[in-house]
């Protein structure tokens, strides 16, 4: 038997998952600091639900972990979190509105595995259900400016509207059936390059006036104000423009807020304003964290209720790549005083646990001598070694080393919060 | 189609999930303070893998939900987290011992649904690899302790020794090959009762004098000196009774330490110490944490390398319903205030943002009246209510309501932390 992982997915020790749990911790917080509470729900679903066209459709349906249980229902791991959030909306219809809630949590696809694409990722979701306000959009930009902030990277925020692009769209004569596909070809923009999305555009039969309709619209340059100013004297349909102005009247703090007229996005289920978040000065140069609003889907679920709903992903992956990057050196360990007792166990037992109770990681070095010890210390970046035997206990004191600085001090127990 | 959630599983909405974050996060933070690290791996893993004869064996197969990737490969919901932890230490042979690792997360069975067995539950399991010494069983032993003090929950901590267990069948004249199955038996005292595993020993030939002798002394009563002093006393071969008594002598602060010759596990892995905690004036009767050594699991992963090792597993459920038990009142939210604005919600954002960034934990009523919104914060335990107007930024001020006493004050933004 050859022992390894599953194809597609990876282990995290600790000098990986140490900086991920950093970055679920920061996200947490600000999630909450926002009134967002956490929300748990089974790592796979019943497979009818995922497979309903309200869901991923069929093209996420491929990709989906499929199996039994020993009942025979058919069920499959989740492949995002959105789905199980529409479950649990229609679930309770008792839930005061609006409904904040973040999920943590991992879910899967059995897709082709590439150098950055794994079957198993995390997700970090916050999403406000029940409120049809602009006010929700700006509070769910916010949270995506405060969670850069906090996690200390340089992001823009883009961001444009599926209303308002429908609004293009008639502008540029686009017959009202080819609509969602022509959006879907604009989000590739980025990716394949404007040939290509012409092609594409001729293909699905778009004339090639509306084409160039669409282009001139899309492209407007300037800042934000210019961008909505033009539109708004070029657009019949002015819906789209005036919801999007009211986003950015609530966002003026945000001086990386950037409207972006060729962002789309390759989901269908967006109905409003949709969000993409870039970082500056980064090898990561993927969206971090995208969402947007998306009023029909969570109702799709349910009997005789529509919900509003908007929303943001944040790729925990992306970020940590990024994140150790700009650190360069990578934490190794949380522990703070390595103990190392010459035999005395018993009272070194006991002395780690006085430490520990203010507050301090300490580990207790039960092998080895002590220069392996002090080695061991330097290699993991554990900051001091206490080092306790007979000498020290006749004077009921601890030997402590700064391992940066290689000082040594004679210490009571008590006293090493003040030392370190 | 009917939208509910998988047979055995379950949501857990804000008002439960609050308070397992907060499990999680107190077992996080002593796991780290005793130098353990946090460790992830994938939710599954190959199939052959988890049907090893090391591992689960045949009746926890069974209960494994099973599938297979696009690639055909077989792969099965990983059913603990021990496997895992075996197939990463083999994967890593650099891996300095000894390896302190956590590890919370997720596992699946596939078994028969009952009011408080699901189907996908969660494990908090600390392991210490690479360390035979009596000391590494004092640390779990006293990580056991430091968890439920931590937790504010009063436990009563049993151990025994799978070792002192054979030296007592070896001298009850217990056949050698027997002797795991009898040890399999008697962890069926606590729930079935004597007579019934008496005849059960019956059935597996163990013969009526033997069988005495085994009561004999494992019904020894009295303190743990005095039951080791008594085992001294009768049993010929003594390697089991001194390695727990060493455990013991590294323990004397542990007042709810209990050996209790009659405990044991239902799984053969356990090569040596075993810990079972069981809490104090709760409905939950069951044990909440459980443990031992297994010198010989890990190593039969790997191909030229023996690997001491020993651990212990948080029931998260339980705890959570002792945790629950023992509050009274729920926590359904982590908001500190609810920010009530009247119509000014460019303004309000901003104040939001700089209260926030304090420290503090504030909700944005989007929606809804005045009276609407207090009835809210009541209902959800949120205690303070700001009101945001006109008046009240002609002052440059806000109006903070505290929701118990009613008491209304007009201050700062800046003055906001002082006031909660």
């Amino acid at each position: 038997m050859k022992i390894q992982n599953p194809r597609g997915t990876r282990d995290c020790l600790p000098e990986e998952q140490i900086t991920r749990d950093e970055i679920v911790a920061t996200l947490k917080k600000v999630f909450e600091s926002y009134g967002y509470l956490p929300l748990d729900t089974p790592a796979f679903e019943r497979w009818e639900l995922l497979a309903s066209k309200y869901a991923g459709g069929d093209e996420i349906l491929k990709e989906t972990f499929k199996f039994t249980d020993q009942g025979k229902r058919e069920l499959g791991l989740r492949y995002d979190l959105t789905v199980p959030l529409a479950r649990v909306v229609a679930q309770n219809p008792n839930l005061t509105l609006p409904f904040r809630r973040y999920q943590i949590g991992k879910a899967w696809r059995d897709g082709p595995v590439e150098a950055t694409r794994y079957r198993e990722f995390i997700q970090c979701d916050a999403d406000i259900v029940g409120s049809g306000s602009p006010v929700a959009d700006a509070e769910i930009i916010s949270i995506v400016n405060s969670a850069f902030e906090n996690l200390g990277l340089t992001v823009a925020i883009k961001i444009n509207s599926i209303k308002l692009l429908n609004d293009i769209l008639l502008e540029a004569e686009v017959e009202k059936e080819k609509m969602a596909s022509v959006i879907l070809s604009i989000d590739k923009l980025e990716k394949v390059g404007k040939n290509n999305v012409v092609e594409e555009l001729n293909k699905k039969g778009i004339k090639k006036e509306a084409q160039n309709n669409i282009f001139d619209l899309i492209e407007i340059e300037g800042t934000n104000e210019e961008k909505i100013s033009v539109l708004k004297n070029k657009l019949k349909t002015q819906d789209g423009i005036k919801e999007i102005e009211e986003v950015l009247a609530l966002c003026t703090d945000l001086k990386n807020l950037i409207l972006d007229l060729k962002l789309s996005r390759g989901l269908s289920y967006y109905t409003g304003v949709i969000i993409e978040t870039f970082l500056k000065n980064s090898i990561v140069k993927t969206s971090v964290c995208s969402g947007g609003r998306y009023d029909k889907l969570l109702g799709s679920f349910s009997k005789s209720r529509e919900y509003s709903a908007l929303g943001v992903s944040f790729g925990l992956d992306r970020i940590y790549d990024a994140i150790v990057e700009k650190r360069k050196i990578s934490k190794k360990t949380l522990t703070q005083i390595l103990f190392v007792p010459i035999r005395l166990y018993a009272e070194s037992i006991r002395i780690c646990d006085e430490i520990r109770k203010q507050g301090i990681n300490v580990e207790l070095a039960i092998e080895k001598s002590i220069s392996a010890n002090l080695n061991y210390a330097n290699s993991k970046g554990i900051p001091f070694v206490a080092i306790y035997g007979e000498k020290e206990k006749a004077e009921n004191k601890i030997k402590i080393r700064n391992m940066k600085s290689g000082e040594e001090k004679l210490v009571s127990a008590s006293d090493i919060r003040s030392m370190i």
